[in-house]
């Protein structure tokens, strides 16, 4: 991509100007914003910063996935919080010698991802910088009785996954040594390359859990006082890893927990390819699939696999009070492994 | 800033960690943040990136300097709008070699000015950079009645202006070349080096506006529909200029504007020091003074001037609908100086 204009032959109004038809045309234009809430509704934040060459490179991403992953990774922050999104803004630093078609490509994966869940850019600011770095805020609303919080688990609470895990893992390995997977037949390949790329938070299982709290307490519900208070429900996304979530929820909620080894939600075809050993390092640790961890209720676990089929499982149980860091042990139930103890190590970052 | 622990020798949980001291402690730690907003006011949503070496370096801005004046630009946005504000998040792009105190110092500025105004950070996201770079987006509320927007100025409304212009601009100046001012009394250099370190968002004006505007619709805002909706009000800040803020409301209204030349705002004990021509150009296009630019009708701005006393000027009128560029005039009523046609030319942000 180093043909046609570049950032430096265009000032910033004819960037903006460029860019604001992939936006709402009444939202956008002013000093800032407006957006309105659903009556009673709490405004859920996020945030998150990309920079050149440590998230992205043009090695293994074109602008457009960069744009989609940035989008579903802070959509599927507000997944985690139970939210509804409302919008995200986007701001640019960008180099004078970026094509204007590297940012065009870049809008059109975050609005390619932000139309499957019916919401759109409402703002942003573009600013000159040697380093292409895109900075996302992402806006939601919940009502405050569905809430879902770290903090939220307790004891004898069924860990519920969405999703396989170690996919986005498995597609980085194959964008990056494509000899390495050489016997994996295309459709895989193309599955777990799709996985990295074009990640898919988890919105849609909010409503889901809803309806099925909603069988589980009817009568509150209906009066308006759904769901009970002991039913609070913990979430995180798997944004860094299925084992990190686990661990997070589990230290925010001063609990334990165990996983079960044999229920690891591997991906169809990953064994064939690496060493179980491997797949499960990329399930535990791989990060980047954007799937929900949730901790609730065993029968309204259960009404949840039902409802999403091989789309969730329940992986283990939250156990009692745990000092922190939390004990997070990962269990085989057919006795041929030893159990082991989960860390955030992996998940450590070094600057 | 070059002694004690670097960002390469924490892990980004302890970097957080050590942010999170900066941040209201029910609100950090989740996946997202949790705000309510008041019943039937608008989400208002700003965000602007910071770059070293393009908005701030450490020849010029001290880190508690360059997090003050982020925060401020920000809320500036909102008040714009007519928006009180609810929180900021700030992203962070860090080079392992930065002093984590530089940082620290940034969060200090950042919510020093928040403090000012009754708000936090909420939120936030950290990751590795080779440049050091500062993105915010802030969130306020407001209602739908009171939002003030740059399309709203009708020929005839008065021109308000907030505050001095160009003190920032000799700010700055006295800061790249401390010899230029070398006759500027000290009182007089501190009030110009502080308005470019420190400036103060007016979030204050916000409330003397609405008290006018009942004074003249008392019956109307009793009954809750106020303001009239003949009154809608334009308003931009000024921190790309004045000059800028004007055409930019003209812009978006469809009208022109005629200023008047002994009404600019000069800042006291500017002339002593530049020429008159050089004052005027640092009024019109210094930038950076985070006054607003309101469009209102006559008495209220009349009423507004006695309220502000000299932190408020009368500049000029909006005139008849105007092509696209607005024809901005500025005039001289004393008949020494030609009328002349303000533009954005000076204001064209080359990448």
């Amino acid at each position: 991509m180093s043909e046609g204009e570049r950032v430096q032959d265009l000032g910033e109004q004819e960037i903006l100007k460029r860019l604001y038809a992939f936006c709402p045309i009444d939202v956008v234009g002013d000093d800032a914003a407006l957006l309105s809430l659903a009556p009673d509704h709490f405004l859920v934040v996020t945030t998150d910063m990309l920079v050149d060459q440590v998230h992205f490179s043009d090695r293994t991403t074109h602008p457009a996935d960069v744009g989609w992953r940035a989008a579903a990774a802070n959509l599927s922050d507000l997944a985690a919080m139970g939210a509804t999104p409302l919008g995200i803004t986007v701001s640019l630093g960008l180099p004078g010698h970026l094509p204007i078609a590297w940012v065009e490509e870049l809008y059109r994966g975050l609005v390619g991802c932000l139309n499957q869940y019916n919401t759109t850019i409402v703002g942003g600011d573009v600013c000159r910088s040697t380093l292409t770095t895109v900075s996302i805020t992402a806006f939601g609303q919940v009502h405050p009785t569905r809430t879902l919080k770290r903090a939220n688990a307790k004891p004898g609470d069924a860990i519920l996954v969405t999703g396989v895990h170690g996919a986005s893992r498995a597609g980085l390995e194959l964008l990056l040594h494509p000899e390495k997977g050489h016997h994996v037949d295309q459709t895989t390949r193309d599955r777990f390359i799709r996985a990295h790329q074009r990640p898919c938070p988890r919105l849609d299982v909010i409503p889901v859990l809803w309806e099925e709290m909603r069988n589980f307490a009817p009568v509150r519900e209906e009066a308006g006082f759904a769901p009970v208070p002991e039913w609070k429900i913990a979430a995180m996304d798997s944004s860094d890893g299925l084992a990190d979530a686990v661990v997070q929820i589990c230290r925010a909620s001063g609990v334990g927990a165990v996983l079960e080894r044999d229920r690891l939600p591997i991906p169809d075809g990953l064994m064939n390819w690496v060493s179980e050993a491997e797949a499960i390092d990329w399930v535990l640790y791989g990060g980047e699939d954007f799937e929900l961890v949730l901790c609730l209720p065993q029968p309204i676990a259960e009404a949840m696999v039902n409802r999403l089929g091989a789309g969730a499982t329940i992986l283990g149980k939250i156990t009692d009070f745990s000092p922190s860091p939390p004990t997070v042990i990962l269990n085989d139930p057919t006795g041929t492994y030893p159990s082991t103890r989960l860390t955030l190590e992996k998940g450590f970052q070094h600057f």
